[in-house]
């Protein structure tokens, strides 16, 4: 047996009971929602066939798929010259499985074999954890939590509307204030394209107008420049940076540049249905200003996300004031099961950043302190005899549904008071060989030190009210 | 990309919801039990290093372990006799991590790495899946739950009785009535093996004690006496299969046959004590019978389990007239950080296996019907009309926190039922040009086909009933 002292690996995280109780606080929120939405839970294994998710995220996504070594003699099954041939060869030869990378290949993965017994429109959430051998850095962790959402089976823009809903619901259940709600349409950045005179490229315009947050209008400029955009269309399309106004009125705007484009015209005619739902649907997203004075939902032709992927409205969310990327993202894609051979399936979905909301939450304290409580009440033990004494006493607590400690040894006052402390238990009950002749207890509230002296069922009254 | 039919690694399961539902049941179950008991919640990285999990399960677990191949040009760091040395040597250069096998390794590494943060003695809880490269049978997975509470740094038999009871408490809240949970102690084991003449043999003994179900008491004999056992010594073995009456004479019993040994002493000592425990918490697991007319709590002394890892108690729990395995186990460790250079932490710990309780809750068809349940109640969409009509009701249904959908096309009302009908969804709202005329929509029960015509408000407060 080692003896080394034990380390975890890079860009892993243990998550201790006090993190795992506030993290439990926002899946909940989140599961709640969900499911209120109709969606229900899906789980998949962590580990997928390695060609499942080969070929899915592109040329640097395949190299950040952490790959399962075969079990047994996984060399008997190679030649010299797979070893020859280096290791991305040879991973093929020894490596079967891998770790899966996101929730989406596999939520495809899952209705293509699961096509015949599924009832469309399918509407799924998986909240689970994604491995990725990134390089970690502040933030950036090679084990983190997704939390996805995503129908299949429709094209009713009903869903995109849900998902703006859904999106405010978490995020004001959560206590959050001031966020900004962006949405943007693919046929939108494919009309701009077009009617720059630059058809068919919006691809590279998304590319360089998604970093205009990082390195500004001019240095956009110049990317697009170097991507072979002419300088007349980026003169063209500068002016849409700014456009201004509120949302009807940057639609009406959009009308008048993207009119005669066939995809403007379908961004257009998707994002005014999904705001017909929304004011039927008396949304706060669409009522409600943030502090700054604009409505936290917000049309935005620069947001880009990626293209390659969604076909339809895309969203993303950031909260306003605090330095944190985006924590919600998602869109409409068409085809998402063609990966595997199943064609014409349109879905949209979108995701939580659980680490994001995490760090969000604890920076503006917007944890509840119920959410960071276990037990409820510790009992002292001072000697075998109040031991003996408390355990009927433990055993009704607990079948008042009260959490309750006994204390396992008759370690010293003070020990025990430091238990209760590290472990955040707001009460502490000594019975000492008074207490045991008289049948009341001392309750202390470890919040104010105040102590009363009770009877159990008062006790059970107090704590449970 | 590749087209081919998508399939997932062998041993490894979809859980899809009307499962993922189901297991969280008993998941919730367990859950707060650990917590009313003060257990709190741990979470560990699904890696852990290769270093800290080798050598920790013997030989056959080592191969059972799934690798992760290091990262980028893993073979840039490989020499060619490295290959030629074969696979198991090419291991360690070529992989530093690998999957989580069990809970309590990695609980150990924890505790170890956590000592100046921790506060003694630490309750903690873990549900997480693990990993193992198995043949895959029936029953058998390579990826399945485990379910671990343990408590470390007290020595006090009161965290055995109190597992006795979370272990009652958790499957009499399952609605399971007829289990036996077997007690057993590594002191009477080794008080055995001294008492018959074999001191210092006790792990011979129960390896082949712990077959006694399977093979008989004559392949025990014969399995004895290959181990060197002498026959005598088998003779005096075998009445001990049979010890007969309460558990108070099964103590006394064994009082006078092991009496004299010292482990023996400890043992009965020990065990002695759990029960004035178990009494003075007014145990039911002391005072029911099964149907069979045996307590629920039994001593065993033919109850082995692992030997080389317990020290003290151990646990066994087997639910009657069901063919299945044991459903949980545990027992007391004296050293289980010892592993990682942190002598002298006594803990006792157990686990529920939650693929085998859900097998028999399956059986026995204990699933309450509430945790089938996910959408409430369907809203039909029969034309844009009656969709634009239906998105306030909606949303005021949602805010009662009702899960609701609606059908989000206007498809065929045949096609609509029935996905109410495949999401197991008990009410259907049907909003037609009478229903906008009136106000007042049909809600139909789709259990019995009643179908009643209400106002908005009294459909909310009858779901909310």
């Amino acid at each position: 047996m080692s003896k080394e002292k034990p380390s975890i690996p890079k860009g892993t995280r243990d998550f201790g009971p006090a993190i795992v109780v506030k993290r439990n606080y926002i899946f909940g929120v989140i599961k709640r929602t969900f499911e209120k939405y109709g969606y229900l839970p899906l789980e998949t294994p962590a580990m997928e066939q390695l060609s499942v998710l080969t070929g899915k995220y592109g040329d640097e996504g395949d190299q950040l798929i952490f790959k399962v070594l075969n079990s047994g003699d996984f060399l008997s099954k190679t030649k010299p010259e797979d070893i020859e041939e280096g290791s991305k060869h040879l991973t093929r030869k020894i490596s079967e499985k891998a770790l899966r990378y996101d929730l989406t290949v596999p939520f495809a993965r899952f209705v293509v074999m699961n096509r015949n017994e599924i009832t469309f429109p399918f509407k799924r959430y998986q909240i689970q954890p994604v491995w990725r051998a990134d390089r970690p850095q502040k933030g950036r962790y090679r084990e983190f939590y997704q939390c996805d959402a995503d129908v299949v089976g429709t094209n009713s823009l009903l869903c995109e509307a849900e998902i703006v809903q859904m999106i405010d619901e978490v995020l004001t259940s959560l206590e959050l204030k001031d966020f900004t709600i962006k949405i943007n349409h693919r046929g939108i950045l494919a009309g701009i394209a077009e009617a720059i005179g630059e058809k068919g490229r919006e691809g590279d315009i998304c590319v360089a107008i998604d970093k205009l947050d990082k390195i500004g209008q001019e240095g956009v400029r110049k990317e697009l420049l170097e991507r072979g955009i002419s300088e007349q269309a980026v003169n063209k399309l500068e002016p849409l940076y700014s456009l201004s106004g509120s949302n009807e009125e940057i639609l009406d705007q959009l009308q008048s540049i993207l009119g005669d484009t066939e995809e403007g015209q379908r961004g257009l005619k998707d994002l005014r249905e999904v705001w017909q739902y929304l004011e039927q649907l008396g949304s706060y997203a669409l009522s409600t200003q943030n502090p700054s004075g604009q409505p936290r939902l917000m049309l935005d032709v620069t947001l880009a996300r990626g293209l390659s992927y969604y076909t339809g409205c895309i969203f993303e969310v950031k909260v306003n004031n605090v330095s944190m990327g985006s924590i919600s993202g998602g869109g409409r894609y068409d085809n998402l099961t063609g990966m595997f051979g199943m064609p014409g399936v349109s879905g949209v979905g979108f995701s939580f950043g659980v680490d994001r909301i995490y760090d969000v939450l604890e920076e503006l304290e917007l944890f509840p302190t119920s959410s960071q409580v276990g037990t409820k009440v510790l009992m002292v033990q001072f000697d075998k005899e109040s031991e003996l004494y408390s355990l009927p006493l433990l055993q009704k607590l607990r079948d008042a549904g009260i959490a309750t400690e006994l204390y396992p040894e008759a370690a010293k006052l003070k020990k025990q008071m430091s238990y209760a402390d590290q472990k955040n238990i707001p009460f502490v009950l000594l019975i000492g060989s008074e207490e045991m002749k008289s049948g009341k207890l001392k309750l202390r509230d470890m919040q104010n030190g105040e102590q009363d002296e009770l009877y159990i069922d008062d006790i059970i009254a107090q704590l449970k009210a």
